[in-house]
């Protein structure tokens, strides 16, 4: 495991919740779910680098993603199987309803 | 509809998952959807009134909760009808992780 993702059971959902409670992270998890895993600077668009590094933390800190260095980039990924295994259908469910705000 | 409740098409999704985001009002959302509606009193507990104003706003502003005054009381309930018809079987998949957690 990377260091600073909390492991399957450590995973929280007043966290995991919080994370996704905020319209840029929560369009986040949609490109993540839709596409695979992207690199930071794919995935920030015009974001300013500094805005985002607040965001991947708490994403990351939650448990909702995964961030690993490649060379000279992070690579993010969506934690699918152990937020599947912690909450089982929650991921389903928050996707569905983030298609329909 | 009470003031300051937000319409059912007004209801944000990442509104509602920062609400949600937080352990004491993960709790008051089982309480309600467990047991019904109920006083702010019977709700708070032991946890002083001046902190729960502040609880009831973000819960209220999200559209998770109804607050409507009888007498010199606030009562409480989970706005389960709006939620399910804005964001179907998100509200069930919730109330399922928070047991789990």
């Amino acid at each position: 495991m990377l260091e600073n993702h909390p492991q399957p059971h450590e995973i929280k959902l007043e966290n995991v919740l919080f994370a996704l409670g905020n319209p840029l992270r929560l369009a986040i998890l949609q490109s993540l779910a839709q596409r695979g895993e992207q690199s930071c600077n794919a995935l920030r668009g015009e974001i300013a680098k500094s805005t985002m590094t607040h965001h991947w933390r708490v994403l990351r800190d939650s448990g909702v993603i995964w961030q690993r260095p490649v060379g000279r980039e992070n690579l993010i990924s969506l934690r699918r199987d152990c937020l599947d295994q912690r909450f089982p259908g929650l991921l389903d469910a928050l996707l569905t309803a983030a298609t329909q705000r």
